[in-house]
């Protein structure tokens, strides 16, 4: 099936697309997503990579663990959805901007 | 680049792919993935696709709010990087699977 391609072409197409990708994943770290659960009563942000960077928890909350677990356990996911969307929102630019979507 | 690529073997080759992608998807629901920190007073544990199924937090941090938001921190940053080694490692079995790596 790759008999006939031109794979100089596809060298160079390969090693521009891993450059896009690395200058994305720079731009990624810059960027902060935060997601609020229980009224706010629970925050957790994150950089475009999906490492967790802060969480805070209302003082409130440490009286009831069990509350505090499960408002930690959705902020967390509510945030990862945030940063997943935005990875494939920047992989889309990438191949688009590249002419391969 | 891609004039004389034969496209039906392409698609194919591609819808083989999004079957293969899905499978792998359905198994990494079923696996879990835990990380701890602090000795053990905080675990966290996640499914394959990166969603947290559990946190569970010791009672003696809830006297020590600081301590516990950044043990809460490293631990599902921890998880994380499992879940990521083993997205990578699938998707690496994917490729060699179909013999394109």
């Amino acid at each position: 099936m790759f008999e006939n391609m031109d794979f100089s072409k596809m060298g160079e197409l390969l090693t521009k697309a891993q450059e896009k990708a690395n200058e994305l994943e720079q731009e990624a770290l810059k960027k902060e997503f935060s997601a609020k659960s229980g009224g706010g009563l629970v925050k957790v942000s994150a950089n475009g990579k999906g490492e967790i960077i802060d969480i805070n928890v209302d003082d409130s909350l440490l009286e009831d663990k069990e509350s505090m677990q499960i408002l930690l356990i959705a902020a967390i996911n509510d945030v990862f959805k945030m940063v997943e969307q935005n990875k494939k929102s920047m992989a889309s630019n990438l191949f688009s901007g590249m002419g391969m979507l």
